[in-house]
């Protein structure tokens, strides 16, 4: 009973790459659509009596998710003894609460859709905001690995002279265990409000700091319109052009246009395929896989 | 307890002549994306202790069936009493079976996916080709509504000199049901095999029908090219130009353009929103909701 590894169109390095970490085979998965507009989904390496990991990049959900689903079902019809999910992106963590009335909490009907089809998940960095853990939503063994390490180990290979900047102090936690790894100084950026609307950003001590490259780092770059600002308050106090580091290249409309136009140099991790990633997490993932499957949950 | 009927995006006007023949309430749901493409649902009108209707356009699942299932869960958790789907044209029907090995079924997997979330659904002609019923692979009470009393009414009013025409010996029974209502003549395009690769297709008795408008009926026009074939063969008969009749205009690819350059009249029933929409399929849907919610099955 050996782990087959299949990719959702996208993922077809990673699954290659976690596939030979594991030493384990690599399915032949076709995904395309019909003409008009349906998927077909093809499982070209069968996987009756083996361990099925689906390896998916559900950056533009609208495209993947029903192909995720149908292929789930298949490779369960197919005699597959379990399925898991490796989805180094988490879509839809980001509505986890009724803002308004009437609004739908997607995170956990997309929850509900994913612990119906698949037997157990390994994920990087969700965007855990409001809830603590995944197992708040997802009723399958779930792991949510983090990227910090892997990007502290990059910064003290890479950019030894870095200072991490955090831009709120939302972003302390995340930018204090980076720094902690690459044994590097961090400061974040303070907001001071002076009335309703005049709130002054100060970036604290920035003298002290001039001769270090600022890297300001973030769970998922989207919009980019924080770091576009955070780059801006770093270049009036006047420090040094900033590298950008995200763990989850989204870069919805012109962000990644826009964040580029400000002179900056950007990097993200594999998560989410993007012409940026320079940060490999396929060492972290394999060994979360291996972590999970070796607990009493993911144990078949 | 009274009805409200929700339209996802593109159902906007058959789920108010819905809620206006039913006297219930239209509410208001709202579906956009968000930036990075995922989905955003709120319903504007509550439904606590009421019952709640979906209207939705399938035609581009890509687009819908996340956002149908979130809306679904969203009227559950605002404490809708149950909640129906009508879905005039019906996804998901033509892979019913594993042509080839590795295949996935999706007609079954978008079957479980649809009866999860929803408590009963009214649909029109699905494309019942290898199941005798919906109910073989949906969990959940649901009719399949005939379009083809509907369609005869209209050609009765609109086409009193009609021939209809089935393109193949698989459309008979279907064309047959047309022409009673209609109270029409038909015939059945007949294929002669002079060899492997040399198949004759004749129109019987062509000279008799010479002064008939012939009229070609189908379930679902998609590239349409069984029909464009029928329209030449017909032209080769020397019969008047046809007109083409679909219930369902789905027109994947260049199947559209392709037909109207044939030069003939293209008619569809409104189960999708197309410019060609003209038999109203309301009523048909309307009454058809009744007669489910009035069986023991569809009853809360």
């Amino acid at each position: 009973m050996g782990f087959i590894y299949y990719a959702l169109p996208g993922a077809e390095e990673l699954a290659e790459n976690l596939a030979r970490r594991a030493d384990a085979k690599v399915g032949r998965l076709e995904v395309r659509h019909f003409p008009d507009g349906e998927i077909y989904v093809r499982a070209h390496t069968l996987c009756a009596g083996h361990r099925a990991v689906l390896v998916a990049d559900l950056a533009r959900p609208d495209h993947t998710v029903l192909a995720l689903i149908f292929a789930a079902d298949l490779l369960h019809d197919l005699g597959a003894e379990d399925i898991g999910l490796v989805a180094p992106y988490l879509a839809y963590m980001r509505q986890d609460k009724r803002f308004r009335e009437g609004e739908a909490v997607t995170s956990a009907s997309f929850a509900k859709l994913v612990s119906t089809a698949l037997d157990w998940m390994v994920t990087v960095d969700p965007h855990l905001h409001r809830r603590k853990s995944l197992s708040e939503i997802y009723s399958i063994p779930a792991s949510a690995l983090h990227a910090a390490p892997v990007i502290g180990e990059w910064m003290a290979h890479n950019v030894p002279d870095a200072l991490l900047v955090g831009p709120d102090g939302e972003s302390e936690q995340w930018v204090k265990a980076v720094a902690e790894v690459a044994d590097m100084p961090f400061i974040v950026l303070r907001k001071v409000r002076h009335g309703d609307r005049d709130v002054e950003v100060s970036v604290p001590q920035a003298d002290q700091w001039h001769d270090r490259t600022p890297v300001l780092v973030d769970d998922i770059i989207s919009t980019a319109r924080t770091m576009i600002e955070t780059v801006f308050h770093l270049k009036n106090a006047g420090m040094k052009p900033p590298i950008c580091i995200g763990v989850h290249a989204i870069f919805a409309g012109d962000g990644y246009e826009a964040l580029k136009n400000r002179g900056v140099r950007i990097v993200t991790c594999n998560a989410v395929p993007h012409p940026t990633n320079a940060i490999d997490l396929t060492g972290l993932i394999a060994s979360g896989i291996q972590t999970l499957l070796s607990t009493k949950q993911g144990v078949l």
